[in-house]
């Protein structure tokens, strides 16, 4: 049974050990390869974001965050990151993290959803958001820099919630 | 003859005067309709932002700002943003505009452009974006929330240069 809670500081060690390994890899986030733990820690953490964790018995399997997309009159979509533990691959947790990112979302007055860079070769991930309702609204070619692709497409997906 | 510059402090005052309508008409880009000089200031010239004018005989015609729209992995693609003075309406600077901040794109070394949220009710603006190669990528169902009309699509439009 996983549960989800906002993260806290007490998190950052353990959900910087899944990071860290997503963000060298250059395969699915746009964030500096060599990002620091600081810059991250920012990036995850800091304001206007939310972040949460996903947890089965007291172990974080996953991680995710919740912010505006845009400034006022756009800030009633969100967009959202998520990135699951690598000894968690498998066990679904992307796909319960997903769903309950949209009832948060939801709950936080959000009325729809946007993933602005979803790398196109990250197969897995196209399908799993198609799966959660997720419409391929965009194709924009070449967008993304993959480190060992080089430039691949990366899909804009949009869900009203 | 439109030439073009890069804004510095003095160009300030001009600018402002014809962002400050776009803005409190909360019809075309989604900052607070109330937003503060300095809150538009930071906005239009901060950094990693470079801002320029479109000057006809000293006088400030149009502005626009070309910035990465991802970090690293995705910062080859620029993102911009344009506005015409309401007296310079209808001279094609807009449009003079856009061919020369894809020139000045090239030459900072960006691949490719995105406009993130172009209001589908923004019917001249997307004609002008089209006619010079841009092209609707996606639309985002009720994504931008107009000052007038209420909850209204907005389009993805990119362009490889």
């Amino acid at each position: 049974m996983i549960g989800f809670e906002a993260m806290n500081d007490g998190h950052w060690p353990a959900v910087w050990a899944m990071l860290k390994p997503v963000f060298r890899a250059g395969e699915t986030y746009p964030q500096p390869v060599d990002i620091s733990e600081d810059e991250a820690r920012s990036f995850w953490m800091g304001l206007p974001l939310r972040s949460y964790v996903a947890l089965q018995d007291g172990v974080v399997l996953g991680t995710f965050y919740i912010k505006p997309n845009q400034p006022a009159l756009g800030a009633h979509v969100c967009n959202c990151g998520y990135v699951v533990g690598e000894a968690a691959r498998g066990l679904g947790v992307g796909g319960q993290m997903c769903a309950w990112s949209q009832a948060e979302a939801l709950r936080l007055g959000y009325l729809a959803m946007q993933y602005n860079l979803v790398v196109s070769t990250n197969a897995r991930a196209v399908a799993l958001w198609q799966r959660h309702g997720f419409e391929i609204v965009g194709r924009l070619t070449h967008a993304f820099r993959h480190k060992r692709l080089g430039l691949v497409d990366a899909f804009v997906m949009y869900k009203e919630l």
